[in-house]
C-alpha cells in the first residue's frame, strides 16, 4: 500500500537480519501475534486483516530500488544486500479466521519459518492486523448495540491516512455493518457505498428546496436529502414538499439525514413530519460523531431512526485508539523460548487455543495449550500457509461477514455488554503453566 | 497511496459532482480546512501534510478503471462519467506553510476552484492534513517537553495502517524529531532511520552474551545494545564485559536501549554500571509506551537517558486521537455562505489569519478576518497553488523542520504546558462578524 511493501518495517528488522545472516542462523523459529490485554472498555475483540497479511507475507520481495537505497544507508554491508535480492516468505501460518471472537494472550496468528523471515515481517504483520482487529472489535460493539439498524462506515476523512480508512470500511463490514462511504474501498473490497449530499451542495443553491430538486433530478434512484443546514424540521418540511413536485416525474425521496442537534428529539419531529407529508416509506439516516454510546442512548430513547453514519470515533477507535498488540518469538530450533521484561512476560512454546460451549451454543471457556498437547473444545488456529502459499483460497468478505455474524450471537449477555463485561475464562493449560517455569528455573542464574 | 488516489473520496462527492453537472453549475466555490475547537491536552496546532496534499490535487484524475468501477455502482449517468474522464484540479490554494503554529477556526487551508472540483478533493485532503497536523501537534509537545535529548519515531506497528506509518514519521520528523525507526519513511521522505535489535535476537541466542556479540560483529558501526530481556543491570554488565572483548577488532558499543520496568530507575543504575565499566561514551536509549507525560516524569527524575524511542501512544494520538477537523463552503459564486447547523456553524467568507508577535517576537495575538480587508500583523496563509500548478516549489523537509523549530520557539510560556495551556487570543475581526450577522439576518426567513 506504501508502494515499497518490503520497506514497511523497522530498520532493527535488518540489522538483526544482518547478524543471523552473518552468523548462519537460519533455524526454524515461531513467533505468535496476540493482545496482551484488553482496554478497559472492551470485553472481547475480533480478529481482523488477515487477508492482508497473507498477502503481505506472499508478495514480499525487496525490489532493486529498495536495495539500492538500503545500500545508501551505509548500514548494510554488500554480501547481506546481495542475499537479501533472492528474500521470500517461505514458512508456513496458522491463524483464527478473520471474524473469530478472541481474548488476551491468545496466540491469532504464527509465523513458523527460518528466523530471518519470520523476524523480518513482524512491523508490518501487527501493522496490518492490529488496526483491523482494532476497529473490527469496535465496529462490533455498535453492531451488538443496534441490531436491525443499517450501520454505514463514514470516517475516511479523519481515519489515520488513506490505508487506514479502506481497512477500516473493511474491518466495520466484516463485523457487521452494512457497508461504507468511501469509494475506493467499495472498488477494493466489494463493499457496498453509500452517500448522499453534503451541506457545501445545500449551502451552493439560492435556497434548500432548490438544492433538494436539483439532487433528486440528478440522482432519482437515491434521493436522501440532508435536512440539517438551516433548520431541521424545516428542512423535513420542504422535503415533503419537495415529493409532490417530483411525484410527476416518478423520483421517490429515499430518507432523509440528520447531521447535528438532539438526534434523537429531531428524529421524533422530522418523522412526523414526514408521516403527516405521506412520506411514510422515507426513512431517518444519522451521522454526526455517533459511536456505540451515542446509540445506546437513540436507542433507549426509541429514536425513530433507521440508519446511522458512524465515522471519526469508529475509525480512530476514539475509546481506545491501540491494543497492546505483540508479535514474539515463542520457539527457536525447536527449543521454546521466554521473554521475561518487566511486565511484558510471554507464555512459551508453540500454542493453540482450544474454545468450549455451553449447551446454546455460546462461548464457555477458552483454554491456551501447547500446540503439540491437544486438549477439549475446538482449536481455534487454522493452517492458512504452508511453505509460503496459501493452502486453500481465503474466505471472502461476504463469508467472513456471515462468519463474524454467527461468532458475535455465541457472545454470552455479559460480554455484550458496553462496559464492566463480564471476564470471560481463559485458561492456561497446566503443561503451558509447567514448561514457563521450568524455563525460569533454568534460564534464572544465566 | 491507497493505488486509486481518486476513489479516496466519499461517495456523496460524487452525486453532489452529479448534481452540479446537470444544472451546469460551475462558478468559483472557497472551501477553507480548519480545526473547530482544540481537544482538552492541546494548547496549539501546527499544522502539516500541505506537500502531499499539493501532490495530491496535481495528480488527480480518473483512471479508465476508475471509471469502470464507478459506472458499475448504477449510481451515474454515461455522459457524467463520460465529463469525470477529463477531471482535474485547476484550482487555487492557500496554505499555512507547514510547521506554523496555530489555533481553533483559523482556515489553515483554502482551495478556490470551480465547486466541483472544490468540492470533490474533501475527504482526501481532510484525510492527508487533519492526519499529519494530528501528529505533527503531539510530537511537537514531546519536543517541548525533552529538548536537547534524540527523539525517535518508533510506531509503525502500532500506527493505524501503512500510510499512517509513514506520515506519523514524516510529521513527527517535521516537528522536530531526529528520525524514525521506519525504512519506508526514511526511503521516501529521507528522514534519519535509528534502529537496533528486539528482544527475540536476544532470546534466540543461547546466551545474551552471545547475541550481543553477533550483533555487534555484524553492525559494528552500530552497536547498541537492548539488554533488558532478562535483567536490565545484568544486560548492562554484559554490554561492559563485551566491551573489552571487542576492543581488539574495535567495535565500539555506541549504547544500550531500556525497552521496560521503571526507566528511570533502570538508567540510574545502569549508568552507574556503565561507567564503572568504562564506557562513559555509550548512550542511554529509552523506549517503551513512552509519551510526552512520561517524558516529563522522566525529566524531572533526572533520568541519565540520551534518547528516546517514542512510538504507539505518538503515532496514535492516544489522549486525543483525532482533531474536529472541518472542509466548508465559505463562498460560491462570489458570495458568502454559512453553515448554520446547531454545533457547527461557520465564518463565512474568504478569510486570512493575521498575526501579531510580542517585543521578544513571541506569538502575541491572531485575528481571522476577511482576506479583502487586510489588518494588523503577518498573514499567515500564502498562496502555494495557482490554476492546480504550484506557484513555486515547496520547502523540503528539513526547511519545513527548521521553520518549526523557530515557530515553537516562538510561543509563550502559557502555551508550551502539557496541560491546562492559556488561552491564546484570537480575534474574530469586526467585519467579519458583521458579516456572519447580516447573513444571518437575511437567510433565517428563508
Amino acid at each position: 500500500m506504501t508502494g515499497n511493501e518490503a520497506l514497511s518495517a523497522d530498520l532493527y528488522q535488518l540489522t538483526m537480519l544482518q547478524g543471523y545472516h552473518q552468523q548462519r542462523m537460519d533455524d526454524i523459529a515461531v513467533f505468535e501475534l496476540f493482545i496482551r490485554k484488553l482496554p478497559a472498555c472492551r470485553g472481547f475483540l475480533v480478529a481482523a486483516g488477515l487477508e492482508q497479511a497473507v498477502d503481505y507475507l506472499r508478495n514480499l520481495r525487496f525490489t532493486p530500488a529498495d536495495l539500492d537505497w538500503l545500500s545508501g544507508t551505509g548500514f548494510f554491508k554488500a554480501e547481506f544486500l546481495q542475499w537479501l535480492r533472492h528474500f521470500r516468505f517461505t514458512g508456513d501460518v496458522h491463524a483464527m479466521p478473520e471474524g473469530t471472537v478472541f481474548f488476551p494472550d491468545e496466540p491469532i496468528l504464527r509465523v513458523t519459518a527460518p528466523i530471518s523471515e519470520a523476524q523480518f515481517v513482524e512491523s508490518r504483520l501487527i501493522n496490518i492486523v492490529h488496526f483491523q482487529t482494532l476497529i473490527a472489535s469496535k465496529a462490533a460493539r455498535s453492531v451488538l448495540t443496534a441490531p436491525g439498524k443499517t450501520l454505514v462506515e463514514f470516517g475516511f476523512r479523519r481515519a489515520h491516512g488513506g490505508e487506514a480508512g479502506i481497512f477500516a470500511a473493511r474491518a466495520a463490514y466484516l463485523a457487521g455493518f452494512s457497508g461504507t462511504a468511501t469509494l475506493g474501498a467499495g472498488r477494493r473490497f466489494g463493499i457496498p457505498v453509500f452517500g448522499t449530499m453534503a451541506h457545501s451542495f445545500v449551502q451552493a443553491h439560492p435556497s434548500e428546496s432548490e438544492a433538494f430538486e436539483h439532487f433528486a433530478r440528478a440522482n432519482p434512484d437515491n434521493t436522501v436529502l440532508l435536512i440539517d443546514t438551516y433548520d431541521t424540521e424545516g428542512g423535513a418540511q420542504k422535503a415533503v414538499e419537495l415529493a409532490s413536485r417530483l411525484k410527476s416525474s416518478n423520483i421517490p425521496i429515499k430518507g432523509v439525514r440528520l447531521d447535528s442537534g438532539d438526534l434523537a428529539d429531531h428524529a421524533h419531529k422530522v418523522r412526523r413530519i414526514l408521516d403527516a407529508g405521506g412520506l411514510t416509506g422515507a426513512t431517518i439516516f444519522a451521522s454526526g460523531n455517533i459511536d456505540e454510546y451515542t446509540l445506546a442512548r437513540l436507542q433507549s430513547a426509541e429514536a425513530p431512526i433507521d440508519g446511522y453514519g458512524i465515522g471519526t470515533r469508529l475509525d480512530t477507535s476514539e475509546d481506545a485508539p491501540y491494543l497492546d498488540c505483540a508479535y514474539k518469538l515463542q520457539a527457536y530450533a525447536g527449543i521454546p523460548r521466554r521473554k521475561r521484561s518487566e511486565g511484558k512476560a510471554t507464555w512459551p512454546g508453540v500454542k493453540q487455543v482450544y474454545r468450549r460451549f455451553d449447551a446454546d451454543g455460546l462461548l464457555a471457556g477458552d483454554t491456551i495449550t501447547l500446540a503439540e498437547i491437544p486438549c477439549a473444545g475446538r482449536p481455534l488456529l487454522k493452517e492458512v500457509m504452508r511453505s509460503g502459499a496459501r493452502v486453500e483460497p481465503l474466505p471472502s468478505l461476504v463469508q467472513i461477514r456471515e462468519y463474524a455474524k454467527d461468532q458475535l450471537s455465541r457472545l454470552p449477555a455479559g460480554l455484550r455488554t458496553l462496559s464492566d463485561a463480564a471476564a470471560y475464562p481463559v485458561q492456561v493449560a497446566a503443561e503451558l503453566r509447567a514448561l514457563t517455569e521450568r524455563m525460569d528455573k533454568e534460564t534464572l542464574p544465566r
